[in-house]
Parts: C-alpha cells; structure tokens; sequence
C-alpha cells in the first residue's frame, strides 16, 4: 500500500462481488493516483488470485483502505463530498463538478447501491448516459470513465498538469 | 448482430486477446451506440463463454463486424478518421476532437498496437495520461473512458442530447 497525503480522487466500492472488477479499479486508480475504499463485505478474498492478476503488479503500489461496514467508512475516511453512481438517477455525471479528494462511490455489481444510501444522499446521485432501452455498464469500465472525467475537469481548470510526456503532474504525490 | 445506419463511434480492437475484455468492450459498445470491429487473429473464439459471459445477455444486441486483418478492416470499414491509443504517445486523449462516426482503435493486451501502425498514422496517436512511473490500464476500462470522452464531446457540441431520464438520444438509431 502506498499512502498518498492529498489523493486526486476516492475510489469507493461498496460490497463488490467479483475480484478481477476489483482489481482493474485498483489498476485505474494507481494509474491516476486515486485512493481505493472497500466496504465489507466483499465478495472475495483480497488476497485471492483473481485480484491480484487483473491487478497484476500494480497492486503493491496501490493505496487502498478496507472498511468493515458503511458507518466505518463514514467514519474512518470522513469523506468531505461523495458522489454515488447508480442506474436509477437521471442526473448525468457530466453535470457534476468534480473536485480534488471527492470520493466516488459505487455499488455492487449484481444490485447497485442500497436503496437507502441512495436516499440519504439525494442530490449527488449521478448516472452514467446511455441509449435508450440499455441500462448496464460493467462496474470496472464505469469507474474508469467517472475518474478520467474528473481528471479531465480538474485539467481543464488548471487544478494539475499534463506535461509533454502525457504524464499528469500534480497529482497526488509527485514521484 | 444489430446493424446501425449511423454509430456513434467505431471501436477497433486489433487482434484481442482476452475474451472477458472484449465481452466488457461489447457492454459499452451497446450502452453507447458504437460498433465494434474485431480485427484478427483472435485470442480467442468470439463463441467463448467467457466473452459472452463478460457481455451478459448485451451481446445479441452488439454491432459487431469481424475482419480477417487490418488491411481486411480498412478495406470493408472504410474508417474515415481513425485514432490509435498508445501508451507511447504524448498526446493526450482530451486534445483530440471526437466525432461522430470516428474510429477508436485499441492494441491487444500484452504488446499494445504493432509500431508499423503507429508510424503509418502518426500524429493520430494519443495517449490516456497517467501519474508519472505508471503506463498501463486494463484496455477494457480504457475503451469505456475514452468512448465516454467522445460521448460528453458530441453532447457539449449539441450533436446529440442527454434527455430528462438521462438517456442518450441521436445516438445511433432511437428505439
């Protein structure tokens, strides 16, 4: 694990259930410099080798927290603005502002997030886009779309860098 | 195989060679309005649990072409303007203007896109940035990111809408 003072984002994964999901969103989150939150219980040992492979090495390097339960990680990460993704919002993420250390929270793949974390947070509540009649991304390839938007915005207000190398600077620690 | 007058975006996958990957890559295909172009040799066979697994019961409802090679591609594809993804370039993905009917092409999982390819369309390159000392996502989750990029380009542009219930509409053929 590698603990990051000021993470760009927050990776929050509620109750995942499959591991090689898990780990490509440990993968993306390195590759951004986000900080990675599981909620227990998860579906999956994180040892097991499911994880690890679709992590590959890049797990070693990932800074990642796990959580016994939701009030743990309220209380344990003290997230300062969260973002929940879920099917049954209207409000497209492309509305939403993204800032440095928001936490971007997302359910369990078979279900989605519960129905009563979705009402306690009203408001920030945010879908993904898509034609008509289709409703499902897979929760890795979503996650990753939702953190490039960030990076994305948070370019483009001049927040962090990309230099000539196409590496983004100032974000999280700079190696 | 349900076949589009007008995709969104084309995306190209140049001899894949992990059946869940491609499976995932046809779930947002769908979600979004795109076609997929698979270019042999396969890793794989396109009737393999795994792949269609991965696209759920997405993949009856997949645009799909297959070609024999690349040159198989370019000839019956007709790509107008294409882009490569590489993490050899220096050209950020956000720099690029996507449009309607652009071609997405993505390398197989262990080498990346072959160098005669690059070279032929340099200048066509682009790269997803990532945090110094990092150079690889799951392919996967960046074809989902890079299909939403050019998804919030053409909303932004007003060449399609996000309608009230937050879905996608001039996406493709309405339903």
């Amino acid at each position: 694990m590698r603990g990051q003072e000021s993470p760009l984002l927050h990776v929050v994964l509620h109750e995942p259930e499959i591991p090689n999901n898990t780990g490509n969103i440990g993968r993306t989150c390195v590759a951004t410099g986000c900080r990675l939150h599981l909620v227990h219980p998860l579906g999956f040992e994180t040892s097991e080798k499911a994880c690890r492979r679709a992590g590959l090495d890049y797990w070693p390097r990932l800074d990642v927290a796990e959580h016994a339960d939701w009030a743990a990680y309220e209380r344990d990460a003290a997230p300062g603005r969260v973002w929940l993704f879920s099917t049954k919002s209207r409000r497209s993420y492309f509305d939403a502002d993204f800032r440095r250390g928001d936490h971007l929270v997302f359910g369990k793949e078979t279900a989605g997030l519960p129905a009563g974390l979705l009402e306690r947070h009203a408001g920030r509540v945010l879908v993904m886009p898509m034609v008509p009649g289709e409703r499902s991304l897979n929760v890795a390839t979503a996650v990753c779309a939702a953190v490039y938007e960030g990076v994305r915005q948070m370019l483009a207000r001049g927040e962090m860098e990309c230099d000539r190398a196409g590496r983004l600077t100032g974000a999280g620690e700079c190696r």
